[in-house]
């Protein structure tokens, strides 16, 4: 059931014995939000405790450093920026039912039994951010960082587009808490490991471009992974590499996968072309401007039959 | 004379045949400040132009295409982001005086008549902002557009730790204005040439690492500029990639010079090391977390140079 914001508040302060629920591969938003909604829950005295199927990146102990949640059995389940229940993932068979989701995804599949979806907000921090301030009167520092950490993510720093006046108003508001945002943006914005800086060297020296430099198609291999020790979590954003060349309307990411003949393949695109369109040929999708898909083949065959279609959609496009 | 937000604003109400001046070598801060200010003031009925020693870069081009100035013999000289004379370069000869600076820079020489500088401002376009909402009443789209690039280039796009609570909500107002901002810091921060792309890639190939990889210096030589054909501004940037190596307190970027033995090092560093300190030692300066410097020597020297010194710092440090 779709419900409203005041609506939404009224039920976490009669609420006890709360479970936040955070979205399987955490990023700064769901992280912000369930540290945030935890701490303003623990303020008014009430149990609660957060929970995720993977564990947090220790790029985030900021937040979660010095947390101790009590032990209780769960009354209420609350999931914080999870658009669909698969994405709790082995969390989902743990708490089967959610009793309220708070999220700004658009595609988000009402699988709660209460749902407040604000989609024009860029960040679920920005939703909690209002959530918090009705619980508790004002905000934290502690608070505020963490609901400043998930705004910041999600918007690239307020680099993308989702970025609105309300958000750079409530960015105003938790800064004027003390939010140190200049350690914060150095660990998330300012910060490579070594291993990344090794694959993005290689990565790039992959860099082919087709219909006179309007596609960039880049390959990630196997060997590039295991030769540097990379992490997953380490490759974040390499995928916008090709596109931020002048020039680029495409930019293609292929990644090989290990110990299969599969390719994960990252489109980012510049309008007039979309990305989810040209990833639905191939059985993928996404938003118009990042969209995704997988290609059963070798890296060599991805690479033309991509550059292909990319040249196809290209010309189509009249450009 | 050091005059007030509100001087500033009437003796500017009481001006005309305004000549605006830009510093040299110009960045968005100097250019929106610029365009912003010359469109309020013809808003109402006044003559003005803009004027800088240098050409602006093609990338602003969505601000200052379809500009066209009236000529007009200057009875008021106004610098805007002008923090000393010298950086009106070939301006300052021809107008050796300038009635009115507006300016954010701390460490401006008030060689001007008058001067109005507010150092809590992130941008200069911060305070030009009030100025055009005072004389104007509101932003119209397109000095908002000017504006936005002010701010945004000035704070690395609110990441940089000048960005206020201020800064946020003047970003709220101006891009309520109809701003295109996608666009913007798509030219602004996701766009790189392909000269930039084959130097990063070559540079990043010379990073050595020193004192367990607290330090990182990585070198341009004169080679990798003349077979990329790269241009100085698009070097840019370029010198905050060994600092952003996680583990790295001091990034240090030897720029080899052209026809000379003389090689610029940039240096970055996050606390306790100051860069400025550290730079001090050869004669350079700057900031506590960026500064830079020339050695007169090659750059295999200079490598070892400063090796040495920062293996030094880092254990005075205690490190």
């Amino acid at each position: 059931m779709k419900i409203d914001l005041t609506t939404a508040i009224e039920q976490l302060k009669n609420a006890n014995d709360i479970v936040i629920l955070l979205h399987q591969f955490p990023d700064g938003d769901t992280v912000g939000s369930g540290y945030a909604l935890y701490d303003a829950l623990k303020s008014l005295g009430k149990r609660a405790r957060v929970e995720c199927a993977h564990a947090i990146s220790k790029s985030m102990s900021y937040i979660t450093d010095g947390v101790e949640f009590p032990e209780f059995t769960p009354k209420t389940v609350v999931a914080v920026d999870v658009a669909d229940a698969k994405l709790l993932g082995d969390k989902q068979s743990e708490y089967p039912q959610v009793d309220l989701c708070i999220d700004h995804h658009e595609s988000n599949t009402y699988f709660a039994k209460h749902t407040y979806v604000d989609s024009s907000a860029a960040a679920a921090c920005e939703i909690i951010a209002k959530i918090v301030k009705a619980l508790c009167g004002e905000l934290s520092c502690t608070q505020a960082t963490a609901l400043y950490t998930g705004i910041a993510t999600d918007t690239g720093c307020f680099k993308f587009s989702n970025t609105t006046p309300a958000t750079f108003r409530m960015a105003a508001d938790l800064v004027e808490c003390g939010v140190d945002t200049e350690t914060i943006n150095r660990i998330m914005f300012d910060t490579k490991t070594k291993a990344r800086i090794q694959v993005e060297k290689e990565a790039m020296e992959t860099i082919k471009y087709f219909a006179d430099g309007k596609i960039a198609i880049m390959t990630v291999t196997k060997q590039m992974r295991k030769s540097s020790s990379v992490g997953d979590g380490e490759l974040e954003g390499l995928t916008a590499l090709p596109r931020q060349i002048e020039g680029v309307l495409m930019g293609i990411t292929i990644r090989e996968r290990d110990n299969t003949d599969l390719c994960k393949v990252s489109v980012r695109t510049h309008p007039p072309i979309s990305a989810s369109e040209f990833c639905s040929i191939f059985g993928g999708g996404g938003h118009p401007r990042a969209a995704g898909c997988e290609l059963l083949m070798r890296k060599e065959e991805a690479l033309d039959y991509l550059s292909r279609a990319a040249i196809k959609a290209v010309e189509q496009a009249g450009l």
